[in-house]
């Protein structure tokens, strides 16, 4: 222990450190949404609220009174919205975004002096206590109010200070809601609390929560076999996906391709002279990242194709594949963006002991980054202005945070209708963290979660905690590297399952097609998840007219999402006991429940599977006491159930999955009975 | 959407902003613990573990390093302990605090190239691949840190790189453990990432975390009745109190109390000549708050008082009561400390309709706080400089939480071996708060927790949530203002049932004495948890001697928490099931199972309970197989058990508690057996 002598000397030296202002008295704590303490922003689309909620708490018994501070980045002044005691010391206020771009949060609390005399008043008066001095307090904290108020509103102040200034007699004028509610108008709140920190909300446009996309290949569009796709056949191709219902059509890069070290079919290290080559091979002499493959048409087919589409209601995205071929001009215009071997040699794209010689990746630690991070800032305002808003990103985890973070906002700084997808299939915490820098959707691991615990595991991990906030899920059952063993074993009745339980579990998910509708499912080999004779590396030629094609089933399941506001939001997944575990059962619901979309899938591709659903009737505004209709809006079939627990049966062969849609029975003043 | 041309107008005056080094590739997030985004501080007693965790990755595939960075704020440079990887991206490192006063802690992490080239190089080699390219790398890599290195280890390092360059034949040198200790030593950490923020431990001495009250009126210690009480008695009772086992002696305020509107006995509105009034109500004509209660006796015979407690092991702790009688000197010194009435008399304390004419509470809202801060630091100095180090605060939650977060700081910064009690019984938010800000030990609910799934529910949220950080339970069966109705009804076994609770659940509890070991139980009226005839209003004599005191098992129980570490810690508790809900059953251990206790208690005080206790007996490093003795340190029974489900009962009326230690079967290498 210190002694007094040391002490006091110690004192001398150090100056007294009070804070700025010792009577704010109000603590505001645990406010969320918030992301990393306020590092990143939450994400929500235009017309969504944002629920805000804290602790907030004063010392002693004083009451207290708080607001939701929000504003748009381009507004100077806070818009306010009140903040109601929920329980235990948790507050919540809602505000609602109508604009694109950054909104920012916080929330303030103060001391409520007067709410705290009128509410002691209250009891006073309760207890028939002698108020006489109350009444003068509260004669004062009005005046001064009074003084702080326009002209009307001062003098209606003054004149009910000067009845309670009366005396006993008109004690219950001072717990008037006119009073209140001038007093909250003209409340100076004095040493009010802002909480520490200020928040951010990035808004997106609508389709950033709600979209359906379709990936294919020009260089496959030919009508015939064996000639490259062209443009021109991609428009050509354009009814055909909008009549399946989709509005993101998604293109591998379509960017000059480069020749050494091209791979051949099935990704094999020698390509013959008329191997296309990888598009993500990109660069040749014909130019880089902000060419046209010639192959494929000019820059101005390209515009007139991605116009046509528009006028479809089909948005083109392109693909950001940051990396080069070696013959990308890059190579030899900005040697220093790459990194050299001892040997003098460019090094190339490596992930030990495998080489993949044809790509040179940027060395994002070089001393040039910044001339490096402005360069690719270039090319993504070159696609903005031939039109193109939506970005698939490819491998964006093999690239440094700091660079997304810093591109993204520059884009969406200026064009806030940008919409980047993170294709990063890593481990959780980089794919979360991508997604919190602010990439605006993020491929997941649905293609790989595919018994009923885990897709309910997963689920309700994307949808039921915070990573809600800013990791909005892009569910694809396959893609042009992901053929699973689900699919490759499982036939038709596997590729409708998928689809079923993408378009359903996910506001936004997408398919590669043609080989998804045309239920392509042969292998490289066993054990791997290439295609056999992939795009990647030939032209392929489709048959869309098969018989089995699941064209027609995908526009059904398609305009039920348009149809069913339900299934164009993911925050209300909830899932539902079944007692198989094969079948798998989820509502999705509008917040007024007018929309009650309930899914069923039989995970289960070879067998016939049947089981008893239980659903939260009373959740759902359903009478548990009389029927109602599930509605399956893909067989047009319709069942009449009766309380919580119902018997499903799906033949895999016939069709794995209802949607129903709820209706409930409603009874017209003519005593007619309907389901709505 | 923008046109092109605004957007190149925006680009000209909007400059561009790269983040200050782009190259920090490293990300840290999550890091644990961390009390809201770090403006709080843990807390630890000297030599306990900091457990750091936090999330790291980098993008791409290069190995990732990382470090612990902590040290004393005394100390200039960092102490460092290393970081390793647990799973998913999740890290830990651990360090230990041996001073008293505030630590801080942070993690640097960084892309580590030496490691990334080693485990490559490894892999290449395994695919048995030409490396002598990698070789000259690694070369470099090598020569570089040689740069940075000491003669000694430069020379070292010069001779790997040389035999390296010499080519494939010397490749396994590369991965020699020396070279990657050198290489670590050396490494430059390019492009580190420090966690963006610095997290601070507060860090006391053992009492703060083990610590057994007792709390005593001096004014009753007279040895005969009627008479006040005095330091002098109180030397006299202390042998008794020692002999109990307690090593902390919490007296109610003992300074001068006042006169006008003092309160008579059981609380009544008008005192008797006689009657001593509530020490709360601080304040008269002898002094305030830095002055001794002359009924007590002078300043030196408490100072002697308080030396002859130390010399039994014992540490008298005073109450902070920042309130005022109407006598105190304050109120004439310092009007302006206190709020008016319009009517020119001084604000008294209210909880409206209640009023408390006796006592005027400070107004912290005053333009003059901090002249009242300084003056109640004044206050707790001089009591300091009578050798008091642990203040109970009275109240604390009915003044501002700024107050005290800058008072325990300004009082702990040169006496960081002051414990603060905060005696804040509100709701668990504001309770929570006053631990953040700084309170050493708080007062709980567990005097209102009586069945077995309140005390499981409560205690598992005291000590296995994020609470445990900051909050250190202190646990109070009664207190002067709190005879629980449990206590009223259930006879000497609840009282016993309740010291057992408070004496194993927490590692520091307290009774108020000797109202509890003569099992006082007669409340002022039905309903009511006040004392009939309480101490606070009038002067009680108690007989020690009478044959009903718990005096001896409290004395056993405090000797079995002394002896057996387990019961010296918190964050170690576990619940287990016993299949009779009046039975409550837990271990506490030490993290190397030297010391395992087992307390079963029955919660019934009127009958004999009985069940089957189930131990996780894996996690108690106990053999399934073999019999093991559980040994019953109250009543000094032992018992045979077997596996890991046994029968226990209790009969309350003989005794309601086991507190078992376990004792594990030993065989010695003459194979002779005992149980250790």
């Amino acid at each position: 222990m210190q002694s007094v002598a040391e002490v006091l000397r110690n004192r001398a030296i150090s100056a007294e450190q009070f804070p700025a202002e010792g009577r704010q008295r109000v603590v505001i704590e645990r406010l969320s949404p918030e992301i990393d303490c306020g590092l990143f922003a939450i994400k929500r689309t235009i017309s969504e609220p944002v629920v805000v909620e804290a602790d907030i708490f004063a010392d002693g018994h004083d009451a207290v009174s708080a607001v939701l501070r929000f504003r748009h980045l381009r507004q100077p002044d806070w818009d306010e919205a009140p903040m109601t005691l929920v329980e235990n010391d948790r507050w919540r206020g809602t505000f609602t975004v109508m604009e694109l771009g950054t909104y920012e949060y916080t929330v303030l609390a103060w001391v409520d002096r007067y709410q705290t005399w009128a509410r002691d008043l209250r009891k006073r008066l309760q207890a028939e206590q002698d108020v006489s001095v109350d009444l003068l307090i509260g004669a004062e904290l009005i005046e001064a109010a009074a003084a702080r108020a326009g002209e009307a509103d001062g003098e209606l102040l003054r004149s009910y200070a000067a009845r309670l200034r009366e005396g006993q007699e008109h004690a219950e004028l001072a717990l008037e809601p006119e009073l209140a509610e001038l007093m909250a108008r003209y409340d100076d709140r004095p040493f009010a609390s802002q909480y520490q920190r200020t928040l951010r909300v990035t808004v997106d446009r609508e389709r950033a929560r709600f979209s359906t996309w379709y990936e294919m290949f020009p260089r496959s569009c030919a009508p015939e076999p064996g000639r490259h796709g062209t443009f021109r056949d991609c428009e050509a191709r354009l009814p055909y996906i909008a009549g399946m219902g989709f509005d993101v059509l998604y293109l591998p890069p379509i960017h000059p391709i480069g020749r050494t070290n091209r791979k051949g079919r099935n990704n094999t290290l020698v390509a013959g002279p008329d191997d296309p080559g990888s598009p993500w091979a990109i660069g040749a002499g014909d130019g880089g990242h902000d060419a046209i493959n010639p192959a494929l048409g000019t820059l101005d087919d390209f515009r007139r194709f991605v116009e046509r589409a528009q006028q479809l209601g089909i948005e083109v995205a392109l693909d950001l594949a940051f990396q080069c071929s070696p013959d990308h001009p890059y190579v030899r215009q900005h040697p220093e963006w790459f990194r050299r071997r001892p040997d003098g040699t460019v090094q190339y794209a490596e992930n030990p002991p495998k080489k993949y010689q044809d790509i040179y990746p940027f060395d994002f630690e070089t001393e040039h980054w910044r001339e490096l991070w402005d360069e690719l800032k270039r090319v993504v305002l070159f696609w903005v202005q031939q039109g193109i808003r939506i970005f698939r990103v490819d491998n964006p985890h093999t690239k440094p945070f700091r660079f997304w973070e810093w591109l993204i906002a520059e884009i969406k700084r200026d064009f806030p209708e940008t919409i980047f997808l993170s294709e990063a299939f890593t481990r959780p915490k980089v794919m979360y963290h991508l997604a919190k820098l602010g990439f605006t959707q993020s491929y997941t691991y649905f293609a790989w979660r595919n018994t009923k615990w885990e897709l309910e595991q997963y689920f309700t991990e994307l949808t039921q905690t915070e990573v809600r906030e800013y990791f909005r899920p892009n569910l694809w059952p396959n893609t042009p590297d992901i053929l699973t063993e689900y699919l490759q074993h499982g036939g038709r009745p596997s590729f409708i399952a998928r689809l079923v339980l993408a378009a359903t579990l996910g506001a936004s998910y997408g398919i590669y097609g043609p080989a998804f509708e045309l239920c392509e499912h042969v292998p490289l080999a066993p054990g791997s998840e290439e295609y056999l004779n992939s795009e990647k590396y030939e032209i392929r030629y489709w048959d869309l007219e098969a018989p089995h094609s699941l064209a027609p089933l995908i526009a059904r399941v398609n305009r039920i999402r348009r149809e069913n506001p339900a299934l164009q939001r993911d925050w209300n997944l909830r899932f539902h006991p079944v007692d198989n575990p094969e079948l798998i059962a989820y509502t999705k619901t509008t917040d007024d429940l007018s929309n009650v979309i309930l899914t069923v899938v039989n995970l289960d591709p070879y067998h016939t599977q049947s089981g008893w659903v239980t659903l939260p009737l009373e959740d759902l505004n359903v009478d548990p006491l009389h029927p109602y209709q599930v509605h399956d809006l893909l067989s047009d079939s319709r069942y009449l159930w009766h309380g919580s627990t119902n018997y499903v049966e799906l033949n895999p062969q016939i069709l794995p999955a209802h949607i129903f849609r709820l209706r409930r029975r409603v009874r017209t003043e003519h005593d007619f009975e309907y389901y709505l």
